[in-house]
């Protein structure tokens, strides 16, 4: 598949980059439909954010052109952007200035079964809870090992995702998406100034749900409410929504709620 | 400088490996002296519990013989190990088995001001705070943001190192460094089951304590006793011990404790 790194194809990187010695960096991955970017925005306006908050420079007119330049050519499937603080020397503190390196990865778009958007998946209830950190929360950066201590504790094809909560035990997402709930007719989502990774389809569909005049709420949700709600979805920019049928012996229909979304965002033309 | 990707010189990898994608992977920071690794089998030690508590697959034979052929080649200086669990595929499921990637990056001894060992270091109060997460506590993993935000709060040639607390408030550890206070004629370290990384220095120091009949403490320890101290230092393998002489208003005198300690460890053929 295609690969660059600053700009030029290449499938290696140094090893003495602060991506690898301390996960320094952000990421987003991105669906690519004939060869353009989606949700593009949203993606660069999340890197952004990110690189303000770890104080990574960032030339963003050049991140936007490389990346639509990628997808381009790309033409469909999935880009995955790594932008890491760059090269560093021994030791934690970031030269001064820094030279950020941009890393990117296509590959196919994954073969989701259908049925998981249809009929709607069996969430696994992690074990691994996620640390409470508000100086990274909401970001997508490249300290992961939460997640891929979660995405280890299953191994069976009966469950799509994982639902992660945190310390405290509030529910705050899937292993790779975000949740929301319905009940009563009102939409809620965990609020991820504590933990959690702020998604691009979950800001899509929170500004999609004003625009249809459904009532949303981002706020702590305690798992007992999970359990008590009359609709659970996932949600990431890849796969679009899948509601959640099952977790544990609690099982849930497809809603109308979740249906109404995730007819919307399939017909989006984004 | 020397650099080796499993055994052979290289200075890049691929840039699918997943100490890149989620930092999931371990490190350790080794002294090397007449072309042997200081404190090997603490190291070790440390490594390979990272490696079973993260299911990351490790031939440890292999690794003790290429990191000792390493500091041979190098003769005197640091030897970083980084051992990442491999390369990936899309997505957080590691691949099963794995294949693990050893990285090995030689560089000179740092050059540390004299005056740091003898008359003591201003700790800087980072902001910073670190993140309670039990499944990861103690391990030199490759998650490592907290540290570059806290190490990132100051740039003057003052400080010599940065005091870190959890978000509880709680003394965890310095930057780079583990800490140590003494009160009383008591050698007290806060516990890190929630957080903070087990220093090979610190394990050492806690033994040779116990073998000069010092009484020890491993605790939760509040901000207001370590500021009661009569005696506060820190370590690690590189530089051995610094005394802490001041920390905001607050200053201490080198103490006996510490004095004795420092020049144990200065003296030890390990």
């Amino acid at each position: 598949m295609l690969d660059w790194v600053d700009g030029r194809p290449a499938q290696t990187l140094p090893i003495k980059d602060r991506g690898l010695a301390y996960g320094d960096g952000l990421f987003e991955t991105i669906a690519v439909k004939d060869g353009r970017p989606r949700f593009l925005a949203r993606h660069l306006a999340r890197l952004f954010d990110g690189c303000a908050r770890l104080a990574i420079p960032c030339d963003q007119a050049l991140l936007r052109d490389e990346l639509q330049a990628f997808c381009a050519a790309l033409g469909d499937g999935v880009a995955k952007l790594i932008l890491t603080r760059g090269d560093g020397q021994r030791g934690y503190a970031p030269a001064i200035p820094s030279t950020p390196r941009r890393i990117l990865q296509g590959s196919v778009f994954p073969a989701y079964p259908p049925g998981n958007a249809e009929q709607g998946v069996r969430l696994f209830p992690c074990q691994t809870r996620l640390a409470e950190q508000p100086r990274l929360a909401g970001l997508k950066h490249l300290n992961r090992l939460e997640q891929v201590l979660a995405r280890s504790e299953w191994q069976d094809g009966e469950h799509a995702e994982g639902l992660m909560r945190d310390l405290s035990g509030r529910v705050v997402e899937g292993v790779f998406s975000n949740l929301f709930l319905a009940k009563g007719g009102v939409l809620l989502t965990p609020e991820l100034s504590r933990c959690g990774v702020a998604g691009v389809m979950r800001a899509e569909l929170l500004e999609q749900a004003v625009q249809q005049g459904i009532s949303v709420q981002e706020r702590d949700i305690a798992y007992a409410e999970l359990l008590d709600a009359d609709e659970v979805f996932l949600c990431n920019s890849l796969y679009g929504i899948w509601p959640v049928r099952a977790l544990g012996a609690r099982d849930w229909p497809v809603g109308p709620l979740t249906r109404k979304l995730r007819d919307i965002i399939r017909d989006l033309d984004c």
